[in-house]
């Protein structure tokens, strides 16, 4: 199976601490790189990570606090600095373009590449992204400003063709990708050998969910059903749920929550408030919930299996 | 003395690296403490290097390249965070506050500190800022856009009492600012007693010049003649002597020999291009010029003594 990986960039809060940088992720999946978010740093931060900067060509940006988008002016200006030619699509909330192009026109006057803003509607579900591997769906979220989450499926794979039996029936080639696709096959002398005979069943395909900022959501529970891992913000332990409710922020037993009911496979917390210097409690408190919990943290990279 | 220190919070230039980040300074003086230029991620290194947030209220912008002032809108948005309440002033050329107020308006509305723009003029040698202690001067650079240095300079100082002496005549307390000034004192029987018997020689005012971004400028050597330490952009080695003239920058010679013919008494060199993963050829060459040459470095703080 082609890698999908999380880059943890940033997973703290607004104030940045010695421990966390502001909101970024990227989404690997084969030679594909998505950006979550681009928080103040990222650039920096790409390159502790050694994450390829050129295979950067997507941004999503999940809603306009600086936390989340401070850093796009630096990247942007840096791409340009080592000589990026292909073009860079930033999917962001209004009025993002706006307010990026007084600055895209003053600091980065000479890039050779261009720069395409995609409004997204962050209060509906809708695919926004889509090539021949992946779509990328917002999940609506509720924080003080519009915002929304991300959703990276894999579309149906291929069944796998079983080597032998093809080279048996000496199938030729051009027939095979109708096979990979379901079909059947038919020998020159009219029999017909079901595709259940020809292929294995194809890999699954694999989804991840990213919701922050937001107050819990269980309306996007059918959306996020099943996913293979699920990014849910936990800015607060249990026992300031009334400040998570106020700010508008979830807390690590409200995102446990969350990825039980979606029956996720795995769950990733992070977005910690900058009062925490140690996050045991939140995992604590998400895993007396949902046990395959995991810190987000700047150094770690979790699969998506 | 009061302290007149140094911090370098990024001595790179515009790629940052691994190792590191883009231009911002802290000059310490007393209990002042002034910004130099504000690359992105000044507030993640202020957090590492543990300087008080809330004693910054000057902020001094060079010049107008990303690398030297994208760190700003996080930083202003995260002294509103932390509860600040005391006006910040940044002194910047145009058009610095018609790009940041957009921004301000939308990010960071609820700011309960103003926030002043004081444009500058980075093409004369003037006074910026003045308190009791010290100016800061505009030094002209000559780089592709408008660009300033900035001389840092302690006022002269009161001289010492001598206290015995003091004590001796009995000279009362409301006399004794006008005599540290260097007036004479009269005793009740009319004996004149010359200054010099009643006080010894003031501290020496010390001065910091910061050059960057720039073409070696002679024409500035009289503003900074005898400066107790010089910061100066050396971006390039002399074997690059070319390609530091095609973009408007020094290499480390030309840098030493500034501060050999400003007569400084030290020389810090920063601005190091990406391609050093090690600045020993610079430290090298700068030395063979004028042998009080340091570094700049994320780890550092340089005394002004």
């Amino acid at each position: 199976m082609e890698p999908f990986e999380v880059h943890i960039l940033g997973c703290g809060s607004a104030l940045p601490t010695t421990r966390h940088n502001a909101s970024t992720q990227i989404v690997r999946i084969g030679n594909r790189q998505f950006m979550i978010d681009c928080g103040e740093g990222t650039q920096l931060q790409l390159r502790k990570s050694h994450v390829h900067f050129s295979f950067i060509d997507h941004i999503f940006i999940s809603h306009l606090h600086g936390d989340h988008c401070f850093g796009l002016i630096g990247l942007i200006s840096s791409f340009g600095l080592l000589g990026r030619k292909t073009p860079l699509h930033i999917y962001a909330p209004s009025p993002m373009e706006e307010l990026m192009l007084p600055q895209l026109e003053f600091f980065c006057k000479e890039l050779a590449y261009k720069v395409h803003f995609h409004t997204i509607d962050p209060s509906k579900n809708s695919v926004i992204y889509e090539d021949k591997v992946i779509t990328v769906e917002t999940l609506p979220q509720k924080h003080r400003i519009p915002c929304c989450g991300f959703l990276f499926k894999e579309k149906p794979k291929p069944r796998h063709l079983k080597g032998d039996v093809i080279e048996f029936y000496r199938i030729p080639h051009y027939m095979r990708k109708a096979i990979k696709e379901g079909a059947d096959f038919t020998t020159p002398e009219g029999n017909i050998i079901p595709n259940r005979n020809l292929t294995s069943d194809a890999d699954p395909s694999r989804s991840y969910a990213y919701c922050s900022d937001t107050l819990p959501c269980p309306q996007n529970i059918p959306l996020i059903e099943g996913c293979n891992l699920l990014y849910h913000e936990a800015t607060f332990a249990d026992d300031m749920k009334e400040r998570a409710a106020y700010t508008h922020h979830s807390t690590a037993r409200q995102a446990a929550t969350i990825a039980k009911e979606a029956n996720a496979k795995g769950l990733v917390i992070g977005h910690f408030s900058s009062r925490y210097t140690d996050e045991t409690q939140l995992l604590d408190e998400a895993r007396s919930i949902f046990p395959e919990t995991w810190l987000a943290d700047e150094k770690k990279c979790f699969i998506v299996t």
